[in-house]
């Protein structure tokens, strides 16, 4: 039904071909040797000793490329595309995602992230669906749209982070005579290499009721106090209960560790970073099983320690301008501005001289981490 | 320097090609929408609503097929390999891995698994290397290779399954007059999609001392009494510290199960099907983080019963005939030979009525369940 | 050195004295029976048979008694030790603990829990110590007094609850110009019977710098904003870093979990009672590997279910007035009251028609829950 | 309805009895403080100053005694009671608990275990029952009798040991021509002390096929083979599934690992001392939540490093002689004798110059692993 235009397909019944090649490691080119490659295809069968460089490599080499995108680009397209494209039950959701130059052609920001620029028109309403995928929404600026989860509807404001942990249902709708955008994380590309999604349609139109414009939502109400814990909610949910972290509760926790950081104590990550993850209250992990996401600060002129990571982030300029370094390349960047940063691939971020810079960063670490295979590392 | 002839290499730095086409849930093809298209390519942009269908299905659909290798003809070209391609530094290893057939030509067994024929001659020695990916062998005939592991050689038997769990040190050399070939089972292709790996190489060649050839390793020696721990080894490492599972133990423990089903008690998966899965001893876990190992046996003329799971699998029969059914396709199959169930496709198998079948199967489940994204259903 | 005055000691070398006679279950008192008695003496033998009754009850017994303590006579008994008790190295701290009248006359609230007034003069210092045993203090009235733990003051004002894990050094000291109560609770019975208790003396006064009376605590500023942890602090450690839980909070997750009931939602423990639970926020779990502590609500009039649990807890009376029944005893209770729950004993209470009842409660649930030995049921 | 002959019970409504008394910490005798201190009595409190030495030390110096029971006097006494002594329902059980000299003359070994001695003679069956007290069986002479859990009997003899976890139906029946006596270990005070028990009266007497005398218990052909989990039993119970830990698997690993020792590699605690831990196979973890087992070998002439830590254990002399020293005490011990070593108390032992000394050993340990309260330390 859906048409798939954009991808690449690597999906076909395909012979294999392999050559016989000389050189380190490989037998010697031989009439019989390519005998025995003919059988291998024959057999369906490809051998280690041709591929292992690009199986086992020493570290990670990853096929994505270090990239940035411009935010006043994605907001002119994404303005356009309000105009011209509905939003409706089949497309889903007016979101344009981020495609990494060297994962050909997929909406894939690295191998395993999905990240897109999501757009919705005043009083329009995205239907309600859910899917094993975990998301979140980020909002870098404006106002007006509230997410429903599970009819709980759910302001999203300037600063704000929404996590979205799969198999929830959720909708949008725009209560703003303003269009709005912001960005949506997910970990799409994961769940497809693993092949591991369900999706359900819900309702195409939620209830009047759940169209309401609460400041708080449910979920805030209920789990938003901090280190209390709602007696009629006994289990530890996998992923977070707590549907908004809210951009006043971050800055001041960013604003205190810089505090406390003048008065002698320990409290940033490195002289002038600053840093704080959302966490799940009920077991104090990561937000959600498959996605880390934090907010970083640096101290005008301030830069982060060049640090690698197994796995792969994508960064958001949310406030203040400075350069960004990651491998080779180095950009400036302002507010919206969007980089992904690959495995292994060394990242450091600096301030500007006048202003604070501040990051937020999604990543796949939990998967690593639950799974015993996280390495990080210092470059310095 | 590895030349990944057979690789359809799908990294390139390369624009996306959108096309406007008319369809459920697509915007009306216009000039003004190909314009935003051609937007979308100079940004690196691709909408959700033309791939939704491929990434978000209403459950998994697998991008591998259900595919059977067989044994005589693996082995055959194995022991052709023997003769003609040498063992050592570079290649590493004289393994031949199943390349899924719609899996584009790599050797990916499944999107998350690897499964290779490992053939060695007599007196051949495999050099020492170490990498992260979680590796294991599994011996469906034959003996007289061990493997050293961080120094502990390790004898291989026929039904023997043997972890080799990541960044352990380890080679391999055949101490018989005879060549022996095994399976190796991995994750490398999950590794290579999250882009997790490191890779060491270790000696040219193992000390004298490691070339002997005990009856019993030294980490069955310390790891091999049922339910006893060493009081030397506190911790619980995340894959199994047991180097070895030997026949005998597996065997007794499936028939054991078969007595107590035949003397009325709960025992057994379903009436017929007894099974067994390999442990960690330290935590009772999977084996290693990343992959499920388990034996299998069906009574004469038995089945088990229709599911599904999140996740593929790589079976081996180990022992008997019989027939099996993955999803649309059914095979006769008998020792030795390979195939594989794609996520969340049925599969099912039934002894002949002569003998038991066994049934030797690897997974990627401890992925999901670490995860908390493993689902799996009875399909009857 | 210190004189246990209080204490019936059962701490003795001596004889067992083993008398035969006649019951259900028992053997026949016989003179060769007395004399394998004699034996048992002899040998310091006790046999199951005479005492089975008393260890090995249906269900729990409780040696402890429901009972409760009435703040005002607590207060002026404080006091009063306020002006003739000096607060110095060796006694440590002027705290007055409850004693159970049924547990031999030590000062134990229950066999597990330790429960005090603490009284602080104006200018007070309490020396700094640290002991493995895990404390808290509560306020229900009053302020003045700051708590410094590791070095950090931390306020303490009506209504906040204040964890003090075990081995964290602290002191307090009394800023006011007015002498200031709370109650400390402690796992002092528990650790006692246990024998896993350590002690060491600090400072015997703390530096000037530590004597500012900070309206937050270090703490609060690295750990209070909810879901949000300082990514300088990767660790959960097994006690809550989180050193204030302030009113504000509680009373707010209060009243919004009434506010959701009113609107429908599913919040509240049943209608009419608000609970929530001080949590560990690195973690999610208790705030103590050994107590619980939460905060209940119950609206004008309403009563929460009649329960019982293994383990037992204590209660204090922070706002309004009601009754509570605790088996077969039953008290009006106002503010500041304290009362115990036994192990197994049901429990219930009823808030007054004219305002509602607010009961903070200690419990060491988390020592059975760790254990897998917790139980509880609903009476009714 | 039983008696509780032997309890010097604390359990009585008493008044406090508080004298003011001279000393270090503690406030100057007046007529005043005798006054505050009629005022406690009254109200049922007690200072923590007059209390604090006992009960926070600096580190735990334990109620009890270390103390040794001599086999052949037990073995005697036991012979004796069974004479003259019937078993059925009500006493329950034909066991002889170790009385703690300093204990008050409870049947407690240590503040928190249990150790008996149980004696069956041919023909007799111990009636069904129930309790959430955690127990085991170990064997250090004899066979004969047949443990029935939830109705599968479990043959015991020299050197096994038998798990039975808490709220297991359970009775014993002798099979043979022969009286058999055996051990018991339970958690018995700490549930005592805690008031965590739970106790429930099964079957007079089992059926004629449970009464059968298999060699091996169902649950040793489920869960005794060494890594491999029967696919059938998913779940991880928090005691272990296995119901026999047989001493020929025992001793084949201790000298296993003297063997691996001699070889050169790491594998005894120390040198000259092997040990294993029986574990629960499901989980890696200790046997059962509230008890640790574990078989300790010396070598002829060896020395275990002198240790102490956090809470109690109980040993026996499983094979061989030697001497055992606990803090300032030394016995001679052979087969069958009993000690126990107090919290925090320093225990060592040496085996005699002519044979290994086999020492089996149950201890709390696990209540304080889970509680975050264990410590231990080398002493040398």
């Amino acid at each position: 039904m859906m048409t798939g235009a954009a991808m690449q397909d690597d999906v076909r019944i395909s012979p294999v071909h392999l050559k016989a090649v000389a050189g380190p490691g490989q037998p010697e080119p031989s009439p019989e040797l390519e005998e025995l490659y003919r059988g291998f295809e024959r057999e369906r069968l490809v051998p280690l000793w041709t591929e292992i460089g690009d199986l086992m490599p020493r570290h990670p080499r990853s096929k994505a490329s270090a990239h940035v995108w411009r935010w006043s680009r994605l907001k002119a397209l994404a303005a356009e595309a309000g105009r011209i494209v509905p939003v409706g039950r089949g497309g889903e959701r007016r979101a344009i995602a981020l495609a990494n130059p060297s994962l050909g052609g997929r909406p894939f920001a690295t191998p395993t992230l999905w990240a897109a620029i999501q757009y919705l028109m005043p009083g329009e309403n995205a239907p309600e669906h859910r899917h094993t995928q975990h998301a979140f929404r980020f909002v870098v600026e404006g106002e007006g749209v509230w997410t429903v989860v599970n009819g709980d509807p759910v302001r999203m404001s300037r600063g704000d982070f929404l996590p979205q942990a799969g198999w929830n249902w959720h909708a949008h709708h725009n209560a703003a005579s303003q269009p709005m955008a912001w960005i949506d994380g997910l970990d799409i590309p994961f769940a497809y290499y693993t092949e591991s999604q369900f999706f359900e349609h819900g309702r195409d139109r939620i209830a009047a009721v759940e169209q309401t414009t609460p400041e708080r939502s449910r979920a805030e109400r209920l789990w938003g106090h901090p280190g209390l814990r709602p007696l009629s909610q006994p289990d530890a949910p996998a992923a977070s209960p707590l549907l908004a972290y809210r951009w006043t509760d971050t800055d001041r926790a960013l604003s205190d560790q810089f505090a406390l950081e003048a008065e002698g104590h320990a409290a940033t990550v490195s002289p002038g970073h600053a840093a704080v993850r959302f966490t799940n209250p009920s077991n104090g992990r990561d937000v959600m099983p498959t996605i880390r996401a934090e907010m970083h600060r640096l101290r005008a002129g301030a830069s982060n320690r060049v640090a690698r990571e197994v796995g792969s982030s994508v960064f958001q300029v949310f406030d203040g301008t400075g350069t960004v370094t990651v491998g080779e390349r180095s950009w400036s960047v302002e507010r919206g501005d969007l980089f992904v940063v690959p495995s292994w691939v060394p990242f450091s971020a600096t301030a500007s001289s006048e202003a604070a810079l501040d990051l937020f960063r999604f990543a796949d670490a939990p998967i690593f981490e639950a799974l015993h295979a996280h390495r990080a590392q210092l470059d310095e």
